[in-house]
This record gives structure tokens, sequence and C-alpha cells, in this order.
């Protein structure tokens, strides 16, 4: 946990460079772990991402789902059932091979994701309609075998993520779960972290493996290029066939069920929180998750016993009334640190509100209000406290959000020659599109950029008819973005 | 999750049976995973450990230990560093060898605890005796390939902890970090889950590998066993010096740190619970920590629609008094079950309490309040709600308390063959003993039994002098008993 001081990089400069020095000087991330691809998660990321993993967590068991937690480990005979899924993530899992001094009779993997270790136990559980729908989750981290450049938070080898796999009776219902899943994650993720996404629906050659539908929760970030924070499959029957889930309905028909999963990437989301809020003196965090909404810094000098006695007096008294209203948060009386120190060392970490307690603020009844967000100093008189406290938050929400929105900014072109002009300098574009994944590799090759897919639910109209990148037939409107 | 309704066999009876039966239909865990020792955490079993987890969590950062998350896998070369550490678990540890299809150039082991993952860490983070104490935890599975029998929660190959590491200026702090893990322990274990237990010291041979010394939580169970639920060991400088802990003191002189590392057995804590206080009808959780406290059943015939409505209207009325009062209540509003179904469904996992409504209830403005320990029916006046429920969750904790001690009998006995013939039966006998590893091994040999060690701080004296097994000089009481 480095202790030198204040960050050096500027955002809009390098905001890679930028990203790598705010995860280290705030202590989220450690990544000079002996394993590459396996950084440690520090305090202040952990306690962040257990404020997210319980947001999720709660909207969850509001809707009906209940904690589970499957091995880690997956025998390769379970992986191997479902052909395109092992297809698709044989090159990405870890093995192993041995326990103690034996070799084991088959190998297992460290789980990629858990569709197949889940469902050889739901067709044990599912007998009736009567057991429909199943909805369960599990608060784990996966493991895949990047060969790609890892980033703290944003590409590893170990993240966290929530995974909720449900059993439906119908296809209909299937859809209407998918529905309900992403309404969680628009009320957390846009409500809470003032995160605006695109949904989009993933082009069919880029496809959970054994998905019938694919849909993913895309992010601007600074540097233009968009990251992907979350999906949502429907799977159809597709799992059910292979590992025999079937249920007999309300006429003793044997039917199979229709599932989905969703999986929220609880490591991703913070790290596009940080990439997208943060600012050249570190970390903002969003009020509703963040560990520690305010921190109260006293100001004194130690020459001046009294001095300290009454500040130190109102400290209290504002921690107090702070608390009782629910808030979260902190008083660092820390001993031999100045306050400028601890300034930096709050705004580094994110703190979204700082109160500065001197000796005049005692004299006038009244305390100093420093929003992180934009550093603005208020007075505000006691008796004002909670309702400025409160304000202050919605204020920094409001902020956050637009600032992210603009981010978010989405353009049209005319023609693949703007296409690619406008890519090179980055950012999403919304083209008219052939649907046919020659082009999407066409402007991959081209470009390094992707068809990401389709605007969820919104049907967009083509209007000139011809494909943005071949000048055939276009049939739909395409997001396209360099992507993580 | 299996709906075969009730409990068949009984505990007293055949406790193994027992509690393979209730684990099964009270959906604790299911075994039929395809690999040997992983079960899967069903949601009965998850939502109790989330309870204990937080209750942990709490009063870990309440006394300021960190969240963090160190990664799954370890290096071969972080885990031979201490080797007393490496010989010990040598045997027991999972080995990737292949990531894809790549041979990796270093095994890595899943952790079988986290020691050797974190202080090399440690080594980069602490410069200075401002760093100290450092005080970290996380909450994980550790994997451990059992070659015994396994038994779900009991002992498996991968299972839930919370390990706390700290690392202090000195042995003086380190002893008093010992303390505070044990007040933590005893807080949660005894007064939030009634389970008392031994705090024993751990004889010199049965340490802990690396540590100064070992400290244990064993529990009893009803079969005459104890199981140890939980550790905390004083590492000493043993670890620093290996992977080269050390920190500059306020005089500039560098020395090593001092550190321990506190494991309550998440995972084996919910198995002694489920074992000790479960009866014929199944589990009965203790009200602290029970995911649903209150059940409440409304009781009508579907004929009389006008039955039905004033039923549910005072159940939903007391669903909204509890609630206000923040006790965890479930109304179970589930068309096409019986009362007596649901009765048997929420007695067998355990709700402490439930609460019957019925059409004379409407009447009489009153519920019929039901104790999961005593099966008691009590009528109650709706405006004494709270001050009941309340009494009887505290009623019910003290008998729980009061039925687990009676198991915690710890009996003397007047040499070996007494001893020997005690332990046929099972039980914890308090010895004199020579502290000769010989001995214990003599009596595991003998008996299948085993010196568990020494109780803490409590330094009892002997009288007899001579050692219970060997007959030679006594040197100190020490407990004996079978152990899982």
């Amino acid at each position: 946990m480095a202790k030198d001081m204040g960050m050096t990089v500027k955002k809009a400069e390098d905001f890679s460079k930028w990203y790598l020095e705010v995860v280290q000087k705030a202590e989220i991330m450690d990544s000079r772990y002996g394993i590459k691809g396996f950084p440690v998660y520090l305090p202040t990321a952990m306690t962040a991402i257990k404020q997210i993993e319980n947001a999720f967590e709660k909207s969850l068991e509001s809707t009906g789902h209940k904690p589970t937690n499957f091995p880690v480990l997956i025998p390769e005979k379970y992986m191997k059932k479902e052909k395109s899924h092992i297809k698709s993530f044989e090159k990405e899992v870890f093995w192993i091979t041995h326990a103690g001094k034996n070799k084991l009779d088959e190998r297992l993997c460290l789980r990629p994701t858990s569709e197949t270790a889940m469902y050889p136990l739901y067709s044990l559980w599912i007998r009736s309609h009567m057991h429909l729908p199943m909805k369960l989750y599990q608060t784990v981290s996966v493991y895949r075998y990047e060969t790609k450049m890892t980033k703290p938070l944003i590409r590893g080898r170990e993240f966290r993520w929530i995974e909720a796999h449900t059993a439906q009776k119908s296809y209909k219902d299937a859809i209407k779960q998918v529905e309900e899943d992403m309404k969680i994650f628009e009320d957390i993720v846009v409500d809470k972290l003032a995160l605006p996404f695109l949904l989009l629906k993933r082009p069919d050659w880029d496809r959970f493996a054994g998905a019938e539908e694919s849909y993913a929760y895309d992010c601007a970030m600074p540097d233009g290029k968009v990251l992907q924070i979350g999906t949502t499959h429907n799977l159809g029957e597709k799992f059910a066939k292979v590992f025999d889930v079937t249920y007999l309905d309300s006429n003793d028909k044997k039917k199979y069920v229709n599932q989905t999963s969703f999986g929220p990437g609880i490591a991703r989301i913070l790290g596009a929180l940080i990439s997208v809020h943060g600012d050249d003196k570190g970390l903002i965090l969003p009020p509703p998750i963040a560990p520690v909404q305010v921190v109260i810094v006293p100001i004194y000098t130690n020459k001046i016993k009294k001095e300290k006695t009454g500040i130190m007096k109102l400290c209290g008294r504002i921690q107090g009334i702070l608390e009782e209203n629910k808030i979260r948060v902190h008083l660092d009386d820390r001993e031999g640190y100045s306050p400028g120190f601890k300034f930096h060392d709050h705004e580094l970490k994110g703190v979204p509100l700082r109160i500065e307690i001197g000796p005049n603020d005692v004299k006038n009844n009244q305390i100093i209000m420093v929003r992180r967000d934009t550093l603005e100093k208020i007075p505000v008189p006691i008796n004002e406290l909670e309702k400025k406290v409160l304000e202050s938050f919605d204020d920094t929400m409001l902020n956050l959000k637009r600032k992210a929105e603009t981010l978010l900014n989405v353009k049209d072109v005319d023609g693949y020659s703007e296409l690619k002009k406008g890519l090179k300098i980055g950012g999403i574009y919304r083209i008219e599109f052939c649907n046919n994944e020659k082009c999407a590799e066409k402007l991959k090759k081209d470009t390094g950029a992707e068809v990401r897919g389709y605007l969820f639910n919104k049907n967009e109209k083509i209007s000139k008819k011809k494909c943005d990148i071949c000048g055939k037939q276009a049939k739909a409107i395409a997001y396209v973005a360099k992507a993580y």
C-alpha cells in the first residue's frame, strides 16, 4: 500500500497511465503478486466491491433469486457436454491435473462461468412445473486464461462477478427474465453508480457459447473504447437438452426448461466507475456505494490544547448527527498527519464529501463542506447539516451522470471512409448494416473496431438502406466501437 | 432440492445418518456434484452462511481489520518458502499444471490457507512502524485434498472460511491480537449461535505449520467427538523471516514484524450448529442469525372467501409490525400447499418462530406463536406481539445454550484404564499429562482419541502429579477426546 502522495499523470493526457496510477495509489489493486493477471484486491476496492455486490444481491433476492455456491472446479466431462461451449472456452481454462502427489483420473478446470457446473444439478432438482421458475445466484470469482494484455479490474485471469441462472417454463418466461435482469442492472448501475451504458443485442456471431440470444451492457470509456460490464443470455433449451433439464407441465407432459444466465461483471463495473468518474486527483466514488460517504477532518495546531478539544467535540457531534441519519461517516483523527495530507488521501480514494472543522467553525457554529467532484468549499450552518449533505449527494450524482453521458455520445456517419476516420479518434458510431459477419470482420481488420450489436427493443429504422461498410442492402442499425 | 417430506432418522439413534438426512432435506448441501468432497451449498446453507460471515466481517472491521481478496492460486515457489508449511500441506494441495493448451512454467496450487500468498505482499507494503499493525481479512473458500471420509460442511475439499492476517510490532502485540480474535469468536459463536466451546492451546506437535503457538476452538458434537471450528495462531517472526517482512521502528532500527492468523471455519461452524441444535424434526437456527426469524402461516379453507380475506389482512398486519421492529419475517402465502405441509417445511429448515393465523384468531384479535425449539403453542394478543416475539428469541437462545452446554460436559478420570473405558463411549476428558508426544501417540493408537491441548490462560493446577497415560511426572492438565 504505497504511501507516495498524490497523482502525477493527467487523465486527459494519458488515460491508460493515469488508470494504472490511480489503481495503485488509491489502494485498489496490487499487480505485484507472483502470477500474471492475478492481482490482489486491496481494501478500497474490496469495500467498494462489497457495496456493489450487496446492491445486486439485494435486488436479486427481492426478485426471488436465492443464494448458492457451486464448486470452483468443473469436471472435464461436464465442460465438454455442450459442444460450442467447450470450443469457446477450451483455450481459456486452467486445468487441475494433480492433488497432493496423485495424478487425478479426470482433469478438473477452474470455473470460467458456471452453466456446466450448475445444470447437471438443475436436472436432478427440477421435476415439476411447481419447481419453476428456479432462480439461483452466486457471488464468486471466475477464471480465464487471458492471453491479451491484462489490466487490473478490466481484463484479468481471476475476476469477481455475480452469476444468476434461472430455469423457466417457456421461452416467453425466459424473455421476461431477461427483461427483469436488465431492470436490475439499470437500477443499480445507472441510479446508484451514475454509469450510463448501451444495452445491445450482440450479433449472432458474437453470442455467448450456448445462448440463443446475448445482450450486453457496454459502457463508454474515456479513451473512446467501450467496455462490456455485464451480460444477460437467453439460453433457450440449448443447455436443457444437453443436461436433460426437464419438467412435467400441468398436463403431465414432459418439457425442456428454458434457461437464462445473467452476469453483472462486478470487477469491470468497478473498473468502469474508476475510469469514468475519476479525475486528476484520484477516484470519485458515487455516494450511494461509497464505503465512506463523508470524512471529517479536524484542523488544529497542536500547540493550543484548548482549541483542539473544542474542535474534536464539534467533530464528534457532527459524526453523531450523520450516523443517526444513516450516513457512512469516518472521523479521521489520525495523529501525526497534517490536514493537507488527509485531504489528499481522501481525495485520492474518492470519498464524495469532506467536512473540515477548524477553530473559526467552532466559533461560528458551522462546518466547511467540500464536494469531491467539484472541490468547492461551502460553509454550512450546523442546523442545516443533514439537508445540505443529502443535497450534495444528489448534486454529485447528477453531475457524475451528466459527465458520464457526454462520454456515451453516439455519432452517426455517412459511408465507410467517414466511419474509418471517426474510429481513428475513437467513440461509438451508429451505422446502417447488412448483418453480415464478413463486413464485421472487414471492419475489425481495417480499424480494430467491432460491430457491438443492435439497440435492445428499439428496432431502429434504417433510412439510407445501404450498409455503411459494403454498400449492399442494409438490414438494421448497428453500433460500432473499439472495445476492451 | 428434495421435496420428500420430513425426517425419518432419529438423532439419538444414529447421529451420522440423521446429519446426512437433515443436510439433504433441509436443503443445506447437495453431495451429488461430480467431484468427491465438492458439494453444492444450497440456499438454506448460503443464507445462514451469509449471516454468520456478516457477523464476523462486522466484528473484524470494528476492530480495524480491512477486507481484501488475494488470488486463489499460489505459485509453488511461495508455498515452498516456509519448510514446515509446505511439508504439512504438500499432500493436500490441488495443482494447476495447464492453462488452455499450454503447460505452465511453474505449478500453481489452489490456496489451502493464505499465509504464503499474502506475506510476500506484506513484505512490499510494510516499511515503517507507522504501517503497523496491519490487519487484513478475506472471506473465501480454501481447498484441501482430504483423503479421510468427507462429510458435508464438516470435512470437505472446498470449504468456506474467513482468514484474518495481521502484522504487529512485537510479540506482545501479537498476543494481544490473539486475545482480540478470541473475543470476536466468543462474542459471535457463543452469544449469537449458542455454541459453547473449549478454547485450547494445542500441544507443540499439533501446531499449525509455521506457528509459534496455535489456539483452537473445539466444540462438542452429539456423537461424543469434538470438532475444531476455528483457530488462531501466533506466528511470531517465523513467516516474517522467511518472507522478509520488516519495518523500521521509531529509532530507525530494522525489525521483523510479528504475525498472527485467525481462521473462523464458517462451514464447520454451520455444521456444528446443525449438529448441536437440530432435533428429529430438522434444523433449529438461533434467532440472531436465522435468515428468516419468524414465518407467518395463514390457516383457512378455500371455500370461505370472506374468511380468507380477513386472515390475510391480519397476516399482513402482523408482518408489517414485525418488519417495523426489524425482525426478519416471511409470510408463507404459497397457494396449493396445506398449512401442515408448511409447518413441516419451516420446522425442517429451522425457522425459530412460527405464527399461525386462523379464523378464530381474527375473531379474538390474537395469533398463535409456536417456538421451534419447544414446539409449544401459545396464543398471544396482538398488542403484546413484539414483546412476546423478542422474549421467545431470548428464551430460545437460553434453551439452546443450556442444551449445548450439557454436550460440553468435561469429565475427570483416574488412570489410563478408566480413560480408555470412558473414551469408548465418547466425550471429553480432563487428564494429568506429562506433555510427551509419545504418550499422545500411544493414546491415539489405543483409543483413537487425541490430546487436544490445554485450557487457554487458565493454568490449571495438577494435583496427583502423575500422567494419566504413562504414570510418570505430570506437568499439566490436558483435554482428551476423539475428534473429527
